[in-house]
Protein backbone atom coordinates (compact mmCIF):
# COMPACT_ATOMS: atom_id res chain seq x y z
CA UNK A 1 0.00 0.00 0.00
CA UNK A 2 3.09 2.21 0.70
CA UNK A 3 6.08 2.77 -1.53
CA UNK A 4 9.55 3.16 -1.10
CA UNK A 5 11.10 2.68 2.38
CA UNK A 6 8.14 1.61 4.58
CA UNK A 7 7.17 -1.22 1.67
CA UNK A 8 8.91 -4.08 4.00
CA UNK A 9 8.50 -2.41 7.55
CA UNK A 10 5.70 -4.70 9.29
CA UNK A 11 2.47 -2.89 8.59
CA UNK A 12 0.17 -2.89 11.89
CA UNK A 13 -3.11 -3.82 12.27
CA UNK A 14 -6.08 -3.38 14.74
CA UNK A 15 -5.03 -6.19 16.98
CA UNK A 16 -1.18 -4.49 17.01
CA UNK A 17 -2.13 -1.31 18.61
CA UNK A 18 -3.06 -0.86 22.54
CA UNK A 19 -3.99 1.89 24.88
CA UNK A 20 -0.76 3.62 26.33
CA UNK A 21 1.46 2.79 23.13
CA UNK A 22 3.46 5.36 22.34
CA UNK A 23 5.27 6.49 19.10
CA UNK A 24 7.47 9.22 18.16
CA UNK A 25 7.53 9.92 14.61
CA UNK A 26 11.37 9.42 12.93
CA UNK A 27 10.84 12.61 11.31
CA UNK A 28 10.81 16.32 11.39
CA UNK A 29 10.03 19.50 9.58
CA UNK A 30 11.57 22.52 9.45
CA UNK A 31 8.90 24.97 8.02
CA UNK A 32 10.42 28.29 6.43
CA UNK A 33 8.98 32.15 5.68
CA UNK A 34 8.52 30.96 2.16
CA UNK A 35 6.47 27.77 3.23
CA UNK A 36 4.17 29.71 5.62
CA UNK A 37 3.18 32.60 2.53
CA UNK A 38 2.77 29.71 0.31
CA UNK A 39 0.69 27.71 2.39
CA UNK A 40 -1.48 30.74 3.48
CA UNK A 41 -1.69 32.28 0.13
CA UNK A 42 -3.38 29.25 -0.91
CA UNK A 43 -5.73 28.24 1.97
CA UNK A 44 -5.76 31.15 4.77
CA UNK A 45 -4.71 34.34 3.27
CA UNK A 46 -4.78 36.66 6.66
CA UNK A 47 -1.84 39.55 7.39
CA UNK A 48 -0.73 37.33 10.27
CA UNK A 49 0.47 34.73 7.45
CA UNK A 50 1.44 36.46 4.69
CA UNK A 51 3.52 39.22 5.67
CA UNK A 52 5.80 39.86 7.90
CA UNK A 53 5.14 43.63 8.02
CA UNK A 54 1.42 43.79 8.12
CA UNK A 55 1.46 40.65 10.92
CA UNK A 56 3.15 43.41 13.62
CA UNK A 57 -0.31 44.85 13.64
CA UNK A 58 -2.13 42.25 14.43
CA UNK A 59 -2.35 40.08 17.60
CA UNK A 60 0.39 37.52 16.76
CA UNK A 61 2.70 40.32 16.44
CA UNK A 62 4.91 38.69 13.95
CA UNK A 63 4.35 36.10 10.71
CA UNK A 64 3.01 33.33 12.19
CA UNK A 65 1.99 29.39 10.17
CA UNK A 66 -2.16 28.59 9.76
CA UNK A 67 -3.05 26.44 12.53
CA UNK A 68 -4.09 24.28 8.98
CA UNK A 69 -0.53 24.49 8.06
CA UNK A 70 0.25 23.26 11.12
CA UNK A 71 -2.23 20.29 10.92
CA UNK A 72 -0.69 19.03 7.85
CA UNK A 73 2.84 19.09 8.59
CA UNK A 74 1.77 16.89 11.64
CA UNK A 75 -0.16 14.77 9.26
CA UNK A 76 3.22 14.37 6.99
CA UNK A 77 5.06 13.87 9.96
CA UNK A 78 3.30 10.99 11.29
CA UNK A 79 3.29 9.33 7.10
CA UNK A 80 6.91 9.54 7.28
CA UNK A 81 7.70 8.38 10.56
CA UNK A 82 4.46 7.23 12.82
CA UNK A 83 3.46 3.75 12.64
CA UNK A 84 2.99 1.95 9.48
CA UNK A 85 -0.59 1.28 9.88
CA UNK A 86 -2.19 -1.31 7.28
CA UNK A 87 -3.96 -0.01 4.65
CA UNK A 88 -2.45 3.22 5.29
CA UNK A 89 -3.90 5.99 8.12
CA UNK A 90 -7.45 6.73 7.13
CA UNK A 91 -8.73 9.20 9.10
CA UNK A 92 -11.99 10.00 10.03
CA UNK A 93 -11.72 12.81 12.07
CA UNK A 94 -9.73 15.17 14.33
CA UNK A 95 -9.83 17.50 16.86
CA UNK A 96 -6.81 19.79 16.76
CA UNK A 97 -5.89 22.49 19.84
CA UNK A 98 -3.33 25.12 18.83
CA UNK A 99 -1.66 25.97 21.94
CA UNK A 100 1.29 28.08 20.63
CA UNK A 101 2.16 29.79 17.18
CA UNK A 102 4.55 27.99 14.55
CA UNK A 103 7.29 31.00 13.12
CA UNK A 104 9.39 30.45 10.04
CA UNK A 105 12.58 28.35 10.88
CA UNK A 106 10.89 26.40 13.77
CA UNK A 107 11.56 22.69 13.51
CA UNK A 108 8.73 20.80 14.34
CA UNK A 109 8.39 16.50 15.27
CA UNK A 110 5.40 14.49 16.32
CA UNK A 111 4.91 12.15 19.29
CA UNK A 112 2.01 10.47 19.39
CA UNK A 113 0.14 7.94 21.99
CA UNK A 114 -3.11 5.33 21.40
CA UNK A 115 -5.67 6.19 23.63
CA UNK A 116 -8.76 4.19 22.41
CA UNK A 117 -9.22 1.39 20.39
CA UNK A 118 -12.88 0.75 19.82
CA UNK A 119 -13.69 -2.75 17.08
CA UNK A 120 -16.16 -1.62 14.76
CA UNK A 121 -19.72 -2.99 15.58
CA UNK A 122 -20.81 -3.26 11.93
CA UNK A 123 -17.88 -4.11 10.28
CA UNK A 124 -15.37 -7.34 11.83
CA UNK A 125 -12.77 -6.55 9.56
CA UNK A 126 -11.94 -3.09 11.11
CA UNK A 127 -11.92 -1.20 14.07
CA UNK A 128 -11.58 2.62 14.99
CA UNK A 129 -7.94 3.63 17.00
CA UNK A 130 -8.55 7.36 18.74
CA UNK A 131 -4.13 8.69 19.10
CA UNK A 132 -3.53 11.63 20.66
CA UNK A 133 -0.49 13.22 19.13
CA UNK A 134 1.80 16.48 20.10
CA UNK A 135 3.41 18.37 17.92
CA UNK A 136 6.53 20.03 19.44
CA UNK A 137 9.06 22.83 17.96
CA UNK A 138 12.90 22.62 18.60
CA UNK A 139 12.42 24.04 21.95
CA UNK A 140 10.15 21.50 23.16
CA UNK A 141 7.01 23.62 23.29
CA UNK A 142 3.95 21.80 22.54
CA UNK A 143 2.50 23.75 19.77
CA UNK A 144 -0.49 21.63 18.86
CA UNK A 145 -2.31 18.52 20.26
CA UNK A 146 -4.57 16.58 17.79
CA UNK A 147 -6.78 13.82 19.13
CA UNK A 148 -7.68 11.75 15.95
CA UNK A 149 -9.77 8.53 14.95
CA UNK A 150 -8.56 6.79 12.52
CA UNK A 151 -10.04 3.69 10.44
CA UNK A 152 -7.48 0.41 10.96
CA UNK A 153 -8.32 -2.93 9.19
CA UNK A 154 -7.57 -6.39 11.81
CA UNK A 155 -5.85 -9.14 10.63
CA UNK A 156 -8.29 -11.22 11.19
CA UNK A 157 -12.12 -10.76 11.29
CA UNK A 158 -13.27 -10.24 15.08
CA UNK A 159 -15.46 -13.25 16.14
CA UNK A 160 -19.24 -12.58 17.24
CA UNK A 161 -18.86 -9.37 15.75
CA UNK B 1 -6.22 44.46 9.00
CA UNK B 2 -7.28 42.73 5.14
CA UNK B 3 -6.90 43.79 1.88
CA UNK B 4 -8.20 43.93 -1.47
CA UNK B 5 -12.52 43.74 -1.51
CA UNK B 6 -13.57 43.37 1.83
CA UNK B 7 -11.32 45.87 3.45
CA UNK B 8 -14.66 48.31 3.28
CA UNK B 9 -17.21 45.90 4.74
CA UNK B 10 -18.89 46.16 8.26
CA UNK B 11 -15.95 43.78 10.32
CA UNK B 12 -17.67 41.63 12.95
CA UNK B 13 -16.87 41.83 16.66
CA UNK B 14 -17.99 39.73 19.75
CA UNK B 15 -20.93 41.61 19.90
CA UNK B 16 -22.18 41.29 16.54
CA UNK B 17 -22.34 37.65 17.03
CA UNK B 18 -24.55 35.87 18.51
CA UNK B 19 -26.13 31.90 18.86
CA UNK B 20 -28.23 30.31 15.69
CA UNK B 21 -26.51 33.25 13.17
CA UNK B 22 -26.13 31.74 9.83
CA UNK B 23 -23.64 32.63 6.99
CA UNK B 24 -23.14 31.04 3.67
CA UNK B 25 -19.36 31.59 2.30
CA UNK B 26 -20.08 33.44 -0.88
CA UNK B 27 -17.58 31.81 -2.75
CA UNK B 28 -17.07 28.07 -3.73
CA UNK B 29 -13.66 25.89 -4.69
CA UNK B 30 -13.54 23.30 -7.38
CA UNK B 31 -10.52 21.10 -6.64
CA UNK B 32 -8.69 19.23 -9.66
CA UNK B 33 -7.07 15.77 -9.60
CA UNK B 34 -3.67 17.86 -9.89
CA UNK B 35 -4.46 20.00 -6.53
CA UNK B 36 -5.10 16.56 -4.84
CA UNK B 37 -2.22 15.31 -5.82
CA UNK B 38 0.08 18.20 -4.96
CA UNK B 39 -1.43 18.40 -1.53
CA UNK B 40 -0.80 14.91 -0.69
CA UNK B 41 2.54 14.75 -1.94
CA UNK B 42 3.29 17.74 0.68
CA UNK B 43 1.60 16.86 3.50
CA UNK B 44 -0.34 13.51 2.97
CA UNK B 45 1.70 10.87 0.94
CA UNK B 46 -0.62 8.29 0.71
CA UNK B 47 -1.64 5.83 -2.57
CA UNK B 48 -5.38 7.09 -2.41
CA UNK B 49 -4.62 10.52 -2.40
CA UNK B 50 -1.55 10.44 -4.76
CA UNK B 51 -2.10 8.18 -7.61
CA UNK B 52 -5.79 7.02 -8.99
CA UNK B 53 -4.45 3.78 -10.04
CA UNK B 54 -2.96 3.02 -6.91
CA UNK B 55 -6.25 3.84 -4.93
CA UNK B 56 -8.18 1.54 -6.47
CA UNK B 57 -6.28 -1.52 -4.59
CA UNK B 58 -7.45 0.92 -1.33
CA UNK B 59 -10.48 1.48 0.74
CA UNK B 60 -11.33 4.45 -1.06
CA UNK B 61 -11.22 2.25 -4.59
CA UNK B 62 -10.28 5.84 -6.63
CA UNK B 63 -8.47 9.26 -6.23
CA UNK B 64 -9.62 11.35 -3.14
CA UNK B 65 -8.38 14.51 -1.05
CA UNK B 66 -6.95 14.16 1.65
CA UNK B 67 -8.90 15.08 4.52
CA UNK B 68 -6.70 18.07 5.85
CA UNK B 69 -6.52 19.29 2.35
CA UNK B 70 -10.64 19.54 2.61
CA UNK B 71 -10.35 21.13 6.17
CA UNK B 72 -7.61 24.08 4.35
CA UNK B 73 -9.94 24.32 1.37
CA UNK B 74 -12.97 25.07 3.77
CA UNK B 75 -10.86 27.67 6.17
CA UNK B 76 -9.83 29.32 2.47
CA UNK B 77 -13.61 29.39 1.89
CA UNK B 78 -14.84 30.62 5.08
CA UNK B 79 -11.93 33.95 4.64
CA UNK B 80 -12.74 34.73 1.32
CA UNK B 81 -16.39 34.53 2.14
CA UNK B 82 -17.28 33.77 5.40
CA UNK B 83 -18.23 36.21 8.28
CA UNK B 84 -15.62 39.10 8.27
CA UNK B 85 -14.54 39.01 12.00
CA UNK B 86 -12.58 41.73 13.36
CA UNK B 87 -8.86 40.83 14.13
CA UNK B 88 -9.05 37.85 11.82
CA UNK B 89 -10.41 34.50 11.59
CA UNK B 90 -8.08 33.23 14.79
CA UNK B 91 -8.59 29.69 15.31
CA UNK B 92 -8.02 28.01 18.82
CA UNK B 93 -9.02 24.92 17.82
CA UNK B 94 -11.39 22.97 15.56
CA UNK B 95 -12.91 19.47 15.41
CA UNK B 96 -13.48 17.96 12.13
CA UNK B 97 -14.94 15.35 10.91
CA UNK B 98 -14.76 13.46 7.41
CA UNK B 99 -18.10 12.16 6.46
CA UNK B 100 -17.81 11.64 2.35
CA UNK B 101 -14.43 11.94 0.31
CA UNK B 102 -13.82 14.69 -1.94
CA UNK B 103 -12.93 13.46 -5.59
CA UNK B 104 -11.40 15.28 -8.48
CA UNK B 105 -13.77 17.86 -9.79
CA UNK B 106 -15.88 18.51 -6.81
CA UNK B 107 -16.99 21.99 -6.27
CA UNK B 108 -17.26 23.13 -2.08
CA UNK B 109 -18.68 25.70 -0.59
CA UNK B 110 -19.35 26.36 3.62
CA UNK B 111 -22.31 27.45 5.43
CA UNK B 112 -21.92 27.95 9.02
CA UNK B 113 -23.39 29.23 12.22
CA UNK B 114 -22.42 30.48 15.35
CA UNK B 115 -23.19 27.93 17.74
CA UNK B 116 -21.55 29.23 21.21
CA UNK B 117 -20.57 33.02 22.41
CA UNK B 118 -18.14 33.05 25.10
CA UNK B 119 -16.88 36.38 27.32
CA UNK B 120 -13.04 35.75 28.32
CA UNK B 121 -12.92 35.35 31.69
CA UNK B 122 -9.67 36.92 31.65
CA UNK B 123 -9.37 39.41 28.96
CA UNK B 124 -12.10 41.86 29.03
CA UNK B 125 -11.86 42.88 25.26
CA UNK B 126 -11.91 39.72 23.64
CA UNK B 127 -14.22 36.56 23.64
CA UNK B 128 -14.89 33.11 22.10
CA UNK B 129 -17.05 32.08 19.58
CA UNK B 130 -17.80 28.87 18.35
CA UNK B 131 -18.82 28.02 14.64
CA UNK B 132 -20.16 24.73 13.24
CA UNK B 133 -19.73 24.51 9.39
CA UNK B 134 -20.41 22.19 6.70
CA UNK B 135 -18.58 21.89 3.78
CA UNK B 136 -20.63 20.53 0.78
CA UNK B 137 -19.86 19.40 -2.47
CA UNK B 138 -22.12 20.43 -5.44
CA UNK B 139 -24.63 17.85 -5.05
CA UNK B 140 -25.53 19.18 -1.45
CA UNK B 141 -24.07 16.04 0.37
CA UNK B 142 -21.71 17.28 3.89
CA UNK B 143 -18.39 16.44 3.18
CA UNK B 144 -16.97 17.17 6.24
CA UNK B 145 -18.01 19.10 9.55
CA UNK B 146 -15.95 21.88 11.69
CA UNK B 147 -16.54 22.62 14.78
CA UNK B 148 -13.85 25.43 15.35
CA UNK B 149 -13.25 27.92 18.01
CA UNK B 150 -12.00 31.62 17.49
CA UNK B 151 -10.89 34.30 19.42
CA UNK B 152 -12.85 36.91 18.42
CA UNK B 153 -11.85 40.80 19.61
CA UNK B 154 -14.96 43.61 21.43
CA UNK B 155 -15.81 46.31 20.12
CA UNK B 156 -15.96 47.97 23.76
CA UNK B 157 -14.38 45.72 26.70
CA UNK B 158 -16.86 44.08 28.87
CA UNK B 159 -17.74 45.92 32.53
CA UNK B 160 -16.79 43.94 35.51
CA UNK B 161 -14.97 41.13 33.72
Amino acid sequence: MTSGDRANEQRLFFEDLHVGQRFAANATYTVSEAQIKAFAAEFDPQPFHLDAQAARATVFGDLVASGWHTAAITMRLIIEGGPPLAGGTVGLGAEVTWLKPVRPGDTLSVHGEVVETTPSQSRPNRGRVTMRSETRNQLGDVVQVCISKVMVPRRSPASGA
